[in-house]
């Protein structure tokens, strides 16, 4: 039994962890930055303990200063959010071995996916298709090898790498030549680790994902795919499920994949599968998150499903009793970031005037409140608005309704709202016939 | 087609009939007294007329100062929310005349249920049973006649009243000699009809109503029910859906009584029939009323469906295209009143601070936010939470987490919340077993 749990995180996320706990009696211990003191997370807490000073290096992603936290409020348990140390294998290892639950994988698999290179190759044992590319990590003359069999553009990523940060494309030998020693160099630099792959570079692919949920009694099941093409900078802005673009077939077998993958390994908790689908339907395996994501509302949404209580029951030993999940209607999720819509650069500063929209099919997750001050040191998501409507014309107006009615004002305050609204009326987006470049093509 | 409408009410009501209309497209005008000018529907709306002064009787009754705001706006259709003019046959019939579509049932049907008597006729002649008493208006003479057979205690209504207005208990023939002359009295001033009827007292009934969705093509369809038998003076505090108390067969057996009915009458648009049930699982037909009800969304959260979009459709001639409504999990709503909670005296005044609760399986309708000054003048109703969970447990742990995060704070400043977290934890109402009479009891 879990009887009170800490979240190693802040934000949206932290605030989405208590309202699950809350909800299975189950008390919460907040954590924060001295930067966070007024933030919803800490008041919403049963408890909160300042870990440290604003940088997130000395309060969110040290651990002996979260372990401490643990101890001191008597949290049996630590759900990790999304971020920060949530796919860290020592940090899962380190709860774990203070005798407390690590709501999450367990430090293997954990390691296990967060190696991109070994991830891949478990795909493959199991002939799940890859995109094209080298079979592990390349210097510049296995990298020139590969690109003979299949061709440029090709990406160069980070093995250890992940969230879209690290990929380069290359389109002829020449870059290659030039990039390829520069990210390994950041490689090593942002990861720590500097082995880099290369993958062919597809026109214009969607990303699908498929939301899976795994018992400690063997049971692994898939709640269905999300889209999620709308990126900017490889940073997901807008998230739908399910896919406009994927079939009842095509769905059963991403899932059936998915599970098998996850039985493979023997997956526990929630985690994601990321596929790449091309022009012509066909789907690459890109990697799993051993994470919630911030996407997960969607599939809430329309599965009728809360995935968080499920994290929290699957790691109390409960099994898994969703016999079968029925999907109704569509989901769309919109990122809201505190950012200036033209460069993209976070925008903090204080809220004075908010309104969140409501009403049917509308669900709102934040941190922020009327009076509170985004503090400048950490990821600019402030909210997410997630609508819900019986067919994916309904929700496209009901989210259009929503983001008329969203009010963040603050001085100097800029939010990427009104680009929201520009994504959703675009012809692309209308059909379902976007893809992970919209964004840069509608910004050139 | 409807290009134009015109919501002849204030408030949440106002602002959810906005969302159906900006979500279909359609041009929103909201009318608004002298005392509303800061609330959020005039804000939403596209256009916005002020009507007169904050006395309802100078504004939102006002059916002259409506018809010119209709003119000048050039609204092709009026939605008249619940209260004020909503079943007002004389209003629906003055808005037809002008050549505007009226959102609701027309002047005939409306003539016909809000007359108790009458309607209670048509459902007798199509075997709905009825509660014991009087066939129609009674005297002192034909009372004791009706009470000879049904027996004390016994209940006298205005043929003229509803939303519980009116209504007196009679325990022996003392107090029937001395109420009756009192409750016709008050029944000629309060609804310029002196006619009273009389029934059986049930000891500790539930309220159950359904949900009707009717076209003009002659397609009526049921929508479940909901029980709203958290009541405090005869208003509706909590309501649920589906009811705890309700099978399968029951459901069916009620639908097809409230189908049968709106057939008969040629009912159009969104209604509802209200009965009672007794402790041994009987109903007994009360009143249908001809609007949209304040508790439509728990229907909405279950079935997905959007009613008030769908009262527009229909009035725009469109056929009901909803072929099966299928349910999911439970929904609870809690009427949010700015009221004194031990007097229940309304308490109106300025909004300092405001939380209000979000995340999943949440809804919130309302027409404050932070800085709103609640005005003195009408129904101390000022935000409906409503949220969902897969069975009913979920449901009112996710209430209680959601009623203990709603912040609303402000000089002088009361509500209701606090009383809503002690109804949900009486063991009446978590075991499904409360009824009409629990607030009384509670308060005792």
């Amino acid at each position: 039994m879990i009887r009170k749990v800490l979240i190693a995180n802040r934000g949206e996320i932290a605030v989405r962890v208590i309202r699950a706990c809350r909800e299975l009696g189950i008390k919460t211990v907040a954590i924060y930055s001295e930067a966070d003191r007024e933030s919803m997370h800490v008041k919403l807490a049963d408890q909160a303990v300042c870990i440290g000073p604003p940088e997130a290096s000395k309060s969110y992603l040290d651990i002996p200063r979260i372990m401490s936290a643990v101890e001191v409020s008597g949290a049996d348990a630590v759900h990790p959010g999304y971020g920060f140390l949530a796919e860290n294998p020592r940090f899962a290892e380190i709860v774990q071995a203070s005798g407390k639950v690590f709501i999450g994988p367990n430090a293997e698999t954990l390691a296990l996916i967060g190696d991109k290179i070994r991830a891949k190759e478990v795909a493959k044992k199991l002939n799940i298709p890859l995109v094209p590319g080298s079979d592990g990590p390349v210097d510049f003359k296995s990298a020139l090898e590969v690109v003979k069999q299949i061709g440029y553009p090709v990406v160069i990523k980070a093995a250890g790498g992940g969230g879209g940060r690290g990929i380069r494309i290359v389109r002829d030998e020449r870059e290659l030549r030039e990039k390829l020693p520069l990210a390994m160099q950041e490689a090593k630099i942002a990861f720590g680790d500097e082995r880099v792959y290369i993958e062919k570079y597809l026109i214009n692919p969607k990303h699908i994902e498929v939301q899976i949920l795994a018992d400690t009694h063997g049971n692994v099941m898939a709640l269905g795919e999300r889209e999620c093409s709308i990126q900017r900078r490889h940073q997901k802005l807008i998230e739908e499920a399910p896919s406009p673009s994927i079939d009842d077939k095509q769905r059963k077998m991403l899932e059936e994949m998915c599970v098998e993958f996850c039985k493979h390994i023997g997956y526990v908790g929630a985690g994601t599968v990321e596929f790449l689908m091309d022009q012509d339907g066909n789907f690459y395996f890109m990697e799993v998150n051993g994470r919630i994501q911030v996407e997960h509302p969607v599939t809430e949404m329309i599965t009728g499903t809360d995935i968080v209580k499920w994290q929290i029951k699957v790691a109390m030993g409960e099994k898994l009793s969703l016999s079968k999940v029925e999907r109704r209607g569509y989901a769309v999720e919109f990122r809201i970031n505190a950012e200036d819509p033209n460069t993209f650069m976070p925008s903090p500063g204080k809220i004075t005037n908010l309104y969140l929209p409501g009403g049917p099919g509308v669900r709102v997750d934040t941190h922020v409140y009327c009076g509170y001050t985004i503090p400048p040191y950490y990821d600019s998501l402030i909210a997410k608005l997630i609508v819900w409507g019986s067919d994916r014309k309904s929700a496209i107006e009901r989210a259009k309704r929503a983001l008329e009615e969203f009010v963040i004002e603050g001085q100097g305050l800029k939010t990427n709202i009104e680009f929201h609204k520009r994504v959703i009326s675009t012809r692309e987006f209308r059909e379902g016939k976007h893809h992970i470049r919209l964004v840069e093509e509608m910004l050139i």
